[in-house]
């Protein structure tokens, strides 16, 4: 399991996720609802809204490659307030995630890692993967996967999972 | 980052699972509330309450184990009604992920993985640890932290993730 299959796990669910916004549309769409509402709803009053959930997926994935890839990551400010502005900050990290290689991420087991929340500590790149960058990313795709179930948007397992490349024979 | 890595990781979210249990035990009996109404909580009504969200968590880890790890996974009958009980399933679970070492992983990438519900097709043993076992896992893990926070829970981003490997110097 490459670092350079992770990153395109975490490119093929945020693909899902922006699906998972499609349908969120559709399914506001049906009832006569601002699709909007549901940017700022919450499972808990202080747990983070949609908006920062998709938000935080998506950097879980920028930063995991950009630091695994030795790449600087880029600026992708938290200024989204609509459905349509978020699925734009998918498509910006999906093509950022597009240009780290799986070249780049030769030798990333053994990077030092050191964000600026750890204050100066540093965690190899193979543990800033395993115990960082891969919880929370699913941590947040799933929250947001949440946030639409628990508001009656039609989805299923399957549009968690997405495809899976299974073979005949 | 090796099989045997991902299965660690697994164990130790379990753990952290067990924990936030934990809370909520503390948390009920702050409140004078049966610990076991959350065991049949749910975020939507068509989706798994938290007593299935926790064993289909632990059957994600044991069937990565057991399938990528040449070896008959346990039955683990899904029996539990109480919190007592889902604590116990944790503990059945970690027993059997300490069974699988990393020897056992040995080519485990490549090793075919025929799971009963792909009727007879199969996966690499990569492909079904990234595109099965890694986000359903997680997606279990999350739903049954969220069920808790959505009920009040004292949890927090912490208590997800568990401790970091952080290096000094």
């Amino acid at each position: 399991m490459s670092h350079d299959d992770v990153i395109r796990l975490f490119a093929k669910t945020l693909r899902n996720l922006d699906q998972w916004m499609d349908k969120a549309t559709t399914y506001a769409k049906s009832k006569s609802f601002d699709v909007d509402v549901l940017a700022q709803s919450r499972l808990a009053p202080d747990q983070y809204p949609f908006i920062r959930q998709v938000q935080s997926a998506c950097d879980q994935a920028k930063y995991a490659a950009a630091y695994l890839g030795g790449k600087p990551p880029p600026s992708h400010p938290d200024t989204e307030q609509t459905f349509a502005e978020l699925r734009q900050r998918v498509q910006k990290c999906l093509a950022f995630l597009e240009t780290v290689h799986a070249s780049d991420l030769t030798g990333a087991a053994e990077r030092k890692v050191s964000p600026p929340w750890l204050g100066g500590k540093w965690l190899r790149g193979d543990d800033y993967l395993l115990h960082v960058a891969v919880p929370n990313f699913f941590f947040h795709a799933t929250t947001a996967y949440a946030i639409l179930r628990h508001n009656g948007v039609d989805l299923g397992k399957m549009d968690y999972v997405g495809s899976i490349p299974a073979k005949e024979g």
